[in-house]
């Protein structure tokens, strides 16, 4: 984990910290609705969800704790309506405030070293209904729905859309649509 | 993750490699049933779990990759009857293959460094109903039946039993059991 992806973001009050400049548009500005925390005005999430190393001992109460994965936590998706597991990405402190500011998933791609917004390519965003931490505050569950029914960029609903089996890995699920229509290569 | 924990394991046909000495006996001889892979004879699990470098770019067809998570990977347990995503750990190539053996979960507790019976202490083992591995291979998904009902040490059912709310988490979980009467400190 580069500390460059760790060392600026948001502080979870919309203030940002880390990085100069005017603050860029918000990725996801239309068609967002239907989560809790729009009751509030925009920016004004009030959950810190600063990293509190004081507060390990006790209860982690404001949120998932980013230090304890370097900057980086996993996080679950599963479909809000049919309990489906879709996928598991990571995020770190900013890719989770966006999350939270925009009601979309905006992971963070290990392999891209960026800010990954769900669906920014295929437009398969997933709208978060619910955000929940684990017991020990270093794993997120999202419960989402998925716009265009397919989570995977292969084109099935699940990205665990192979099982294990005696004989080998055996695809269970069902394409949905076709990645190479999906993803147009430049 | 230190060399000696991915340097040794089972090859996925029951052979040990990296260690020598007799065979253990299997943690969990009595009870296990009802999984798929009891068709064939113990030790004959035909996956092979190797990282297969070679296999990067074509097809991950064998099963979980660990060569990408530096030999641990992340694996979800989800209830098998009632879609609950009960909690999330870690599996290196030996808590894989134990699983498939024995039919029950099994991970690598990174704060332990070590391989992590799970229901070992608390009787509240998981029976492993199938295993899926993601688009990607390097996250493992259970599903399992959860004896005892509560999967996380906590004793709620789920360890994601707190939700974030714009008032702070929120507890959302009934607890099954209480911690101080199940670990029984020494």
């Amino acid at each position: 984990m580069p500390a460059a992806a760790v060392g600026r973001g948001f502080d979870g009050y919309g203030r940002r910290f880390g990085r100069k400049g005017p603050k860029p548009e918000a990725p996801f500005a239309a068609g967002r609705r239907g989560v809790f925390w729009e009751i509030l005005p925009s920016g004004a999430f009030p959950i810190d969800i600063r990293p509190l190393e004081e507060n390990r001992v006790s209860e982690p109460a404001q949120g998932p704790d980013f230090a304890k994965g370097g900057g980086l936590l996993p996080a679950i998706a599963q479909d809000a309506e049919t309990g489906e597991v879709l996928m598991l990405a990571y995020m770190n402190a900013e890719s989770y405030a966006e999350t939270l500011a925009t009601g979309r998933a905006v992971y963070f791609s290990r392999s891209r070293n960026k800010l990954w917004r769900k669906g920014e390519e295929s437009g398969n965003v997933q709208q978060v209904r619910s955000i929940y931490v684990d017991c020990d505050a270093d794993t997120i569950l999202l419960k989402v729905h998925q716009i265009g029914g397919a989570a995977c960029h292969e084109g099935y609903s699940s990205c665990f859309f192979r099982q294990v089996t005696p004989g080998g890995l055996q695809t269970i699920g069902q394409r949905l649509f076709d990645p190479a229509q999906v993803y147009k290569k430049s």
